[in-house]
């Protein structure tokens, strides 16, 4: 079993690590735990090795693929930084797992990796050109192009989430006005639906009844439950969503005419509506004679996993063209 | 010389011809001509032929490169159309060249072409990753990617002159409300002035004299000049086309992170504001990390002809990675 492919997950609240051999589609084994609220990287490293070490029962892999939440210097197999976890800063991920377990690791952000996880295993297979998007807490993409990850000159390419598609829209923490992600992200669909609910007293019934009042508690996923039930401001908000969207997404196609968008993350359980918008929004926005093709994800939170799989293999047979 | 290039340029308004040698810098020979107001398609192409004819004096040429002024299927070296000139339609131009002139051609649209014309020769020299955008009486783009021509999956790609940047702006005859062509172009710039000095007879007293009362013949150039003297409607106008194109270059950097941006176009020369305000635009709609540097094109019209050299090139010695 020289083969052995070890892929690595830091999702910021979980993690997850995962073995199999290489050309095969089913985990040899897989482990997953939830990172704790106040945990540290030098934590998530140690839980993370020891989940590995546990997989592999002292073999070494053939290679090493690891996805990461948040920025990334692939070629370097350095950390940025994490959004949520504290200490990442400048942490020479690769060469820490090279160094313990042994082998080659490759190391990117999650949404090049779980770009690539839909492209060889998932809604992308056979295709050559794609844009994945992640439409979750925040909103993020990862391009294949020719076949491969395209990471842009300073490995920042894909921000499709701090495109602005609504200049006189709201102001989102990047500094921007009507930014995609914060109009179509979960987290701040929800804030502008608490806003709503308590300058407005007769909005939102729906939502204010499947929240029992606290408005605190409504997410993403609430306000898509009170939208199927038809309550009008939920439904507005997430209409605004989808357009941010479909207008980000549209401008993507015009500049960038790939062959396929793949979206993934929470929001897109939204529903049909929600989707439905998405489509008509992109297809307005993009000229005659651009096709964007707009498909749901099919491998959910297992995508950067599997990406991890399709980043150990190229260390040890490097991209085709 | 076996290896003597001819590079074409059907600029719609313009034909020009030249010859190289392959490796050159200088051209051999070169021809310009001013197409007819009511020219159709087959009288351009005899008009090319007998410019290429005469540059060629009977010698065959290694091999052709060709830039045409709008959607051209790269691949089967196909025009789909001219946008001025009738007759285009589905014209095999690479085969009728080839089947002329007896040697090979390939053939693609102004934007790429100059595109390339501008990385192997021009402002972007020794970048492998550019967005080259023309600001004119269009707002069209190309990229070069991994020092290649990136086309996209229908040959779509570049089209930065119809993302969107402001969806409660003026329509665009793409349908679209605040495209970047519609905030950005001369024509329409100079569409929009008219409109406000015949609405409100006291603004633009500078672009006023400068067209001598003739509303109808503002153009981009004029724009322009009555800014530099102080226009205070003409500059209100620039300004926001300056702030609409940064917007889209801002989106465009998330998007794709390319290493530069080289600007090229009649609009470009509108002085040190339009660039200041274009280039303070980008960058703030361009994350941290996301380093957007813009640069003035350096072949001006010449560069889809020498982008055509670099076709011709690749059709001898195919693009390295």
């Amino acid at each position: 079993m020289s083969d052995l492919l070890l892929a690595l997950d830091f999702g910021g609240t979980k993690l997850s690590a995962a073995s199999i051999v290489s050309g095969e589609r089913t985990w040899r084994e897989r482990r997953r735990t939830f990172s704790a609220a106040n945990a540290t990287a030098e934590d998530d490293l140690r839980i993370m090795l020891q989940m590995a070490r546990d997989l592999l029962q002292e073999r070494r892999p053939a290679a090493i693929g690891v996805s990461f939440g948040g920025p990334v210097d692939y070629v370097r197999g350095l950390v940025r930084l994490s959004h949520h976890v504290p200490g990442w800063e400048e942490t020479p991920l690769g060469q820490l797992l090279e160094e313990a377990l042994q082998a080659q690791a490759a190391v990117d952000n999650d949404a090049n990796v779980a770009a690539l996880g839909e492209q060889r295993f998932g809604a992308g297979r056979g295709l050559r050109h794609l844009l994945y998007v992640t439409v979750s807490t925040g909103v993020g993409g990862g391009w294949i192009l020719n076949g491969q990850p395209w990471r842009g000159a300073q490995g920042m390419a894909g921000e499709i989430g701090h495109t602005v598609v609504d200049p006189r829209g709201p102001r989102c923490l990047c500094g921007k006005r009507g930014c995609v992600e914060r109009l179509a992200s979960g987290p701040y669909m929800a804030q502008d639906a608490r806003q709503r609910l308590q300058e407005q007293p007769h909005q939102g019934p729906i939502l204010r009844r499947l929240c029992d009042g606290d408005l605190q508690a409504i997410d993403g996923e609430s306000l898509s439950r009170a939208a199927a039930a038809g309550d009008a401001l939920a439904r507005e908000i997430l209409d605004r969503g989808a357009w941010a969207l479909g207008v980000g997404l549209g401008n993507a196609a015009n500049l960038v005419n790939p062959q396929r968008v793949v979206l993934g993350g929470g929001v897109t359980k939204a529903g049909e509506r929600w989707w439905r918008r998405v489509q008509e929004t992109a297809d307005a926005v993009s000229l005659p004679g651009v096709h964007i093709d707009i498909t749901p994800a099919e491998l959910g939170d297992d995508a950067p996993l599997w990406g991890a799989v399709a980043l150990a293999q190229a260390l040890l047979q490097p991209f085709g063209r």
